[in-house]
């Protein structure tokens, strides 16, 4: 990790004194190998950056004096909207959207997708947030992506889809579009990622219908870890 | 899997019929379900894509009749330099490389690569060779990047490094540089990406006299296996 995360339920003695007695103490302690008046980086989830002076450290835990004083990291221009992946590969797409500052990644059910994946107990809150908080770790940043689960195809593409855009292009990412993803003009805009064998005719001409634009990726199949960190890469 | 890889070492009878036995067959069978007259998408390893008719189906193999008429796609632009990652993020790595098409990639030490990585059983060629095998049956490819091994850095660098790259340029990813990857111009390249926790100072400085351009992959520090895919994401 390449900051330690705060929360502002941690165990608190005063405004910026902070006392850790889980993992982070243990990454401090054995990892970093700090100690007392070395200065780590840290930062408030959902809040900003600083650092924090090791005052004390004991068999308990580590006590930190706080300063938090910079913005996280602006967010990533696209917000993504991917089919549920299986559970496996679900776990690093989550930890890849919190390390590129993916405001909200939408999970949709799409022909190609298992029903069983939706019933993963890594879709559960706290396996969600424990793979984001890693890709946070790793990119300095405060702010999780915002996950939300569409299980049905149809009412997500015609009366969810035009809301969550707003006025935002929609992308949907095609083999063989005419139009690469790399070329589209800076700005703000939700790209749409199938499942492993892609979306079925039936969803991508829906998904047209709702005014999602073809583009793709480059000339390869990819599979769907390599793709979504491929659309966000050329974003 | 996109395609179904053929060896010249597969149980050929004569020129274009060939016997598949194993967990090709089983592919074939139980993921396509095919029956005997449809036709699969085929590539002979290290040479030309096609396709096979299936001639019969037995529980003892599928015989194919066998059309290979199609070149394998383009390499990708740039070679690959990579710290060796851990080995579960080697198979990975390993995979996203012949999905990609890289036509070679050099495995390093650094200061940051744990010794012991280099025993890793992944490492072996039989599991190199078959994490690339999922890579280039996932994007349609015949031809596995060539992986070589480089455990002394300062050998690879001063000695081997101008003559891997001979006329091409070389780039260096690293946090903070100047230019972007993505912004260098087209035409091939070497790239190198560093360990989890980046090249140490003494390693960037040798890379550049070396000759390596320092560029940037974004404002964000990524993970190693999302840092690789996002060079060849801008490739």
């Amino acid at each position: 990790m390449n900051i330690v995360l705060l929360r502002d339920s941690d165990h608190w003695c005063g405004a910026d004194r902070v006392v850790l007695s889980d993992r982070r103490a243990v990454h401090i302690r054995s990892v970093l190998r700090s100690k007392v008046g070395d200065s780590i980086r840290l930062g408030l989830l959902a809040g900003p950056l600083g650092v924090g002076e090791i005052m004390a450290i004991s068999p308990e835990g580590v006590t930190l004096q706080v300063c938090l004083h910079q913005s996280p990291p602006p967010r990533h221009r696209f917000d993504i909207v991917l089919a549920l992946p299986r559970p496996k590969v679900l776990r690093r797409i989550l930890r890849t959207v919190a390390e590129f500052g993916v405001a909200n990644l939408h999970l949709i059910h799409t022909a190609r997708v298992e029903k069983s994946y939706w019933q993963s107990p890594l879709l559960s809150p706290a396996k969600v947030e424990e793979a984001l908080l890693a890709g946070l770790e790793r990119s300095s940043d405060t702010i999780a992506p915002q996950v939300h689960r569409h299980p049905l195809f149809r009412p997500f593409v015609e009366d969810q889809l035009p809301q969550i855009c707003a006025d935002r292009p929609c992308l949907i990412a095609q083999m063989g579009a005419h139009q690469p993803l790399r070329e589209v003009s800076s700005g703000v805009a939700l790209v749409m990622v199938g499942p492993e064998g892609g979306f079925v005719p039936f969803e991508l001409n829906l998904a047209q219908a709702a005014g999602a634009q073809p583009v793709h990726l480059g000339s390869r199949t990819l599979s769907v870890d390599t793709a979504l960190t491929t659309a966000l890469a050329q974003g």
